[in-house]
Formats: C-alpha cells, structure tokens, sequence
C-alpha cells in the first residue's frame, strides 16, 4: 500500500535497514496495523487480548530480517502495544524495530512498545531499535520502552538501540536473563536536547555458567536536558560482565551515572567503567583548523561518538 | 599512665603510628577518656553537652600528629563519640584515629564514632583510622562511623581508613564538601570475613572550581560475608573525580558495587571504575610453585592487595 509523506519520512528516521513492504514485516500507525506480511520462516499473529503481536521465528531462519516499526502521527494519542517474540533453538534473525513520533499538536503524543524475546538456544538474534521525534506542535513526544529478553543455552543476544533525537521524555526499562553459554552485547547511544529527559534502567541476570554480557552506552546531554543511567548486572555463576558508559555533557546538561555490579558468586567476575566529560578539546582545535566553526565541529564529534 | 594488657594490645593493632602518651593525644576506653595531653599547638577540650572532645589544631602546626584512638572492652556496652576537629588555615596535621572492640563475652559492643573535620584553607590533613576486633565471646562487634569533612580553598585532605579484621558488622557513612582549589585523596580498605556485614556509603560534593578527588577503595570478602559499596561523586563546578572500587571475593561471599557519578557543571569530568572478581589465578600459581600452601599463598595475595 502507498504510505502518507509523513509516515514514509519518520520510516526513512527509524528504520536504518530500509523499511519495504517485502518478506516478514509489520507497520503499525496511530495505534493500528497498517499492512503486514509473513515469510515462510516467520509468522506475525494479531493478538486477540491486548494491542500487539506475537511473532513466531522459526529453527529454520538463517539471515532473515523482520521489520516492525511504529509511527504516532496523532498528537495527543497514547499507543500501548505488547510485541512477543518467539525464536526458536537454532535461529538467525535480524529484528528492526523502533518508533517515530511526528507531533505537530500541542498535546503529548505517547508511545510504550513492552517486547518480550523467548530465545531458544543456539539462536543469534540482533535486535535493531531506533527511536525518534519531530513535528512543530508543542506537544510533548514520549517513548517509554519495556524489554524482557530471556536467552537459553548458547544462543548470542544483540541489543543495538538507539534515540536519535526529538524525543522529550523516555523511561527506558531492560531486564536480561541468561542461561548457560549465553552471550549478550548491548550497544545503548542516546541524544537529549533542549530541556528533554531521559532515564534508562538496565537489569541483567547473569544465571547460566560462562554466560557473558557487554553493555556499551554512550550519550550526549545538550541545553537543559537530563539522563540517568542505571544499569545493574547482577552475576550469580561463573560468568564475566563489562559495563561501559561515556557520556558527554554540554550546555547545562546534568548527567549521573548509577551502576551497579553484584558479584553472588565466587566465580562471577564483573567489571564496570563510567566517564562523564565535556567534548574533547584537542578534537574540537583540530576540526576548526580545517575551517569548521564550532558548532559543525561539535556535530562531527558527537556524530563520531554515538556512531 | 600504666595501660592494662588488652588496652596495649588493641592499641597496638589500631594505631600503626604507635601509640604513646606524649604531644597531643586522647585515649577513651569504654566510654571515658583515660587518659590525655595537649601540645603547644594541638588543644584537645572535653564536650561540655555530649560525649566526646574538640580538637583545635592551630595555624602554627607543621608535620605534627594527634593520637585519639578508642578502646571497647566492656561487653555489651554501645559507646557513641561526637569528636570535632577545627583546623586552621596553613596547618599541617596527622591525625590518628581507630577503634578496637575486644569482646570476650555474649553481649553485642558497639561504637559510633561521629567525627566532623572543619578545615581551614592551604591546610594539609591526613586521617588514618583503624577498625578492628578481637575476642573469644559470642557478642557482636559492631563500628559504625560518621565522618564528615569539609574543606575550604586550596587544603588537602586525605583519608586513609582501614577495617583490618573482626568487625561484624559496619555501616560506614562518609560526607564530603569541597571548596575552590581543594584535594581529596580517599583509601579505603576492608576485609570481612564468617558472616560479616560491612556497607559503605560515600558522598563527595566538588563545589569548589579546580575542586578534586580520587577515591579508592579495595576489599576483600571471604566466607558468607557481603559488602556493599555505595560511593557518590557529584560534580557542581569544573572539577575532576576518579572512583575506583576493587575488590576480591571468595567462597561464599557477597559484594554489591553501586558508584553513583553526577555532573551538574559542563566542566565537571567524572569517571569510575569497578571489578569484582576472584583472587588472580596466574599469582597463586606462581607462589605455589615457591612451595606456598594454597593458603599461604592467598594471604599473601590479600595482603598486598589490600596495603
């Protein structure tokens, strides 16, 4: 079907794979199913109790990719949706989500995507979220994200998110659990401006033995805006964890960064590193004496750094 | 005065200055001063409306040092201290501090040492303090101090804290303010062991331009022991922070790691670090090879990590 100027814009924002009405795929607008298609190897069901889908991911998907972004175009609308995902033991599948607010109104427009992701073992899953905000209205654009991942045996998590820009308010809650063997990587880069704030919790289960994670944030602050950051990971098997945040503060940006690590095993080992700063100097000397006001220099920097 | 064997013997372990009753000292022994002197410089003035002693330390002071250790031999008996330190511009002070409970019986002992240090500016102060206790009774040991410090223009301040053995539980609160041009230096060390309880809550304010602090804390957990650290670092003007927490765990051991980092100034620049996890394997190996016990060669291992 033909989409309208605005959805295909904040499609072409939030969709870095390139969204196409091909294989398995499934838009949703306003709080409604636009179009959706399956594939031989995943199936995207209705649910019948509660806005949302279940997506069944099939042993047999190698290197198939699943698309299921959400645009809000309607100012004062608040859309809950429930997505399940269902991956079975052996699968290999890229899943691009993410949600684009246009508000050109002048009341809150409000987006909370609750994913759940049952993973089989011996599974590779990369799960691609972008999340994004534009329009003239007053309006505000909240996204306030829930992400339940449970991993069985052997099976590889990738977690790669990201809110480019516009969004004024996200609470953004993970909670990971980790069977035996399991390898998660997280990549979080978040952008706040204006007066904007953003929280992100983070939970991870560390339960299965050699199970590992890598989480990776990275931020900038601009204006007024505030984050917190709060990311938990919890080791209760032998089991290694690194938690990395860098953030760079701007303007009268505040920043604070609360991890947290608990070792409840001998053989758990956890590391974690946190660095709050302004924009690197020698960098920014460097861009503008190629000719770069500040300004352009500052964007390259920061474009670098969450890249 | 003759000091009785288990006195001297608490002592030796608290005061690794080695205690003696000459220049400025205070010792209180289960909830009385038994003893005390002042020098030309160091003035030490029982409190009037509750336990404890100021201690004014004038201007003049240069590379002198104030001995106040505190003994708890009495089972069952809870000892509250409010000690003050005034501290005057340019003075340059050691001041040795530590609490050794001795408890031979079935009844809990407890001391709460509330300290507050009111530094003057371009001082030099260092803090040791001790913790430690000993006993073959049944009876808790229990140390919960409050220290709080703040410190004006261009002084610096050190902390050096130790919880050396057989504390059962602590909860230890640490506040800081810091004004222009000011300098912490934080060491924390501390080892539990059996089922001890030890947690540790610091807060550090960078108020002060060109303020700056660098907080480690090491420890080592054994047994069913758990430890949780909670260190703050709040940047509110250009200032610099480093947190790093370490720490070794053992058998059935427990140890939460919380830092918490805030910048509230865009020339605040904050960074933390934090590892759990077991004693290097590479090290024992090579001690055992020296004919070490395995043991021995962890004690030797605990030991230099925790100097």
């Amino acid at each position: 079907m033909k989409l309208d100027q605005i959805t295909a814009g904040v499609l072409e924002a939030i969709d870095g794979q390139g969204f196409v009405q091909k294989g398995a795929y499934n838009l949703r607008q306003n709080g409604q199913a636009l179009c959706h298609g399956d594939s031989e190897n995943i199936r995207i069901v209705r649910k019948e109790d509660k806005p949302g889908i279940d997506i069944f991911i099939s042993g047999q998907t190698k290197g198939e990719s699943v698309h299921i972004p959400v645009v809000v175009s309607a100012s004062g609308m608040t859309d809950v949706v429930y997505n399940d995902f269902y991956i079975e033991d052996g699968a290999d599948v890229l899943i691009v989500a993410g949600c684009g607010i246009h508000n050109d109104g002048d009341q809150e427009s409000r987006h909370d995507g609750i994913h759940a992701f049952h993973v089989g073992s011996h599974a590779n899953v990369k799960y691609e979220e972008r999340h994004y905000g534009e329009g003239d209205g007053t309006g505000g654009r909240v996204l306030n994200p829930v992400t339940k991942i449970y991993v069985e045996e052997d099976s590889v998590f990738t977690l790669d998110t990201t809110q480019i820009k516009g969004v004024d308010s996200t609470v953004r809650e993970t909670h990971v659990e980790m069977g035996e063997g399991s390898k998660l990587y997280v990549l979080e880069k978040l952008m706040t401006h204006g007066n904007q704030q953003a929280v992100s919790n983070m939970d991870i289960q560390l339960n299965g033995q050699e199970s590992s994670a890598q989480i990776i944030s990275r931020s900038v602050a601009k204006g007024t805006s505030t984050q917190v950051f709060h990311p938990k990971a919890i080791g209760n098997a032998l089991c290694h964890a690194h938690v990395q945040c860098d953030s760079i503060i701007m303007d009268e940006a505040k920043i604070s960064s609360i991890p947290e690590i608990n070792a409840n095993h001998v053989d758990a080992q956890i590391i974690h590193e946190a660095a709050i700063g302004r924009i690197n100097s020698d960098q920014l000397i460097k861009l503008r004496t190629f000719g770069m006001t500040e300004e352009e220099a500052e964007a390259v920097i920061i474009e670098d750094f969450l890249k």
